[in-house]
């Protein structure tokens, strides 16, 4: 019986204490897409006073995770690329979404776009996935 | 008069909650380079029971940034990318060391390595950085 | 008096050489887009009888030109990223669309796609611009 | 028997059409390193009388072709990453000097920098692997 990715998200969620941790959401899950939500806590700021770009990036790579597994194959990141278009600041809450674009034999491209609450666009990330041989999530 | 590059670090890993928050400690810099370490946390692993790569992406980014902020003049970073070699697991610690590959202009690249403990090479990440005009970090 | 896309691209186009010499024609222009096609020739395959990615690259890089300049705005690529997805080989006819996915300041990002006679995805390519001051194209 | 890495590159530059239409050079050779060289033609140039980004990319692509085959198992590039740091002209020699920075399972990350006659750097090139499986170069 195939388990739906709703399931698998919520399971995948359950595990992953960093994305706890730093406070994201599960919004969406479908085979190969996912939305997940993060506020901008001051501890995550850095010496400039604006979001660390790394957090930024997690978030995005979190998203990127959910909506590749989201097949219950288990997938991993092989890299990504991320570019910061404008800065995210304490109490700005940033949704990312995750979609697949691109599938070639155990390779996978997934494009993750990162707005704030004004629509602004935050970051453009690009994910290398790698599916691991017959391996499940849940 | 110049202020050395380790204060400037000191002045800027004061500030930087994110870094701060994540356990990170700056090892050394110098202009154009710096190494910090981060140990990962149980809360850092992901559903999967390993380090985030967006906290390894992270650490090596507070590198880079360190290192790209060392000549006193503010420098935020473009984007990157990052190529996740090994797994890290609870309990490893992680040292980045960020060096300046090239200038052009108000642009710059950088490259982190990540290893853990064993010295084995966990991530690499190249960096490009955006050196804001008559600007200084302290 | 604002010069129109497709002047600007004809222009550009007659100075060209590489695009010229790759046996590129330029499909469609408009401000922050643009579309290149090209077919592969013998010589442009390598020692595995494909299509040297690097000329894929070539192709897409030069929609991205054209793309990033159809605002007469001198700029020039500042990097780019490029994830291989299928072969293509000689005689097949590619088609590269590139367009602008986020400008900030004098950095722009780029999304261009390649896909060959029976549209299938042959490469995914993410261009970083930059813009110089004061300067027109044309 | 083992194959030397020289015998296996010059075998792969023999049948690699599109290298040596653009007039490259094999100059060394050995197991996860290569060194190409390329001088800039008029019909290299853009439509800004500077060599085109896409083939200074694809002289480093074509190093990394080489390093990573070298080994005599066969390995295609998954994707790349580019950043240019000055512009190259027609007449300049460039030269691009490939080397292998991490293995891990059948996936490799590859340093390239390409220099010009001069010596200073004109671009820097990161490019992933891919190993087939039980397959030979040569």
């Amino acid at each position: 019986m195939m388990m739906n990715a709703e399931k698998i998200g919520a399971a995948m969620f359950a595990q992953d204490r960093a994305s706890q941790a730093l406070g994201m959401e599960l919004l969406a899950i479908a085979p190969g897409s996912a939305t997940l939500a993060m506020t901008v806590r001051e501890d995550m700021a850095n010496g400039f006073g604006i979001c660390h770009g790394g957090l930024i990036a997690t978030l995005a790579d979190s998203a990127f995770a959910f909506a590749c597994n989201a097949r219950n194959e288990l997938t991993v990141a092989a890299g990504f690329t991320v570019d910061f278009i404008a800065p995210a600041r304490p109490g700005d809450r940033l949704v990312a979404v995750a979609a697949e674009m691109a599938q070639a034999g155990r390779s996978g491209v997934y494009d993750v776009s990162v707005h704030n609450q004004r629509d602004e666009l935050i970051a453009l990330f690009r994910g290398n996935s790698h599916r691991m041989k017959d391996k499940q999530v849940v």
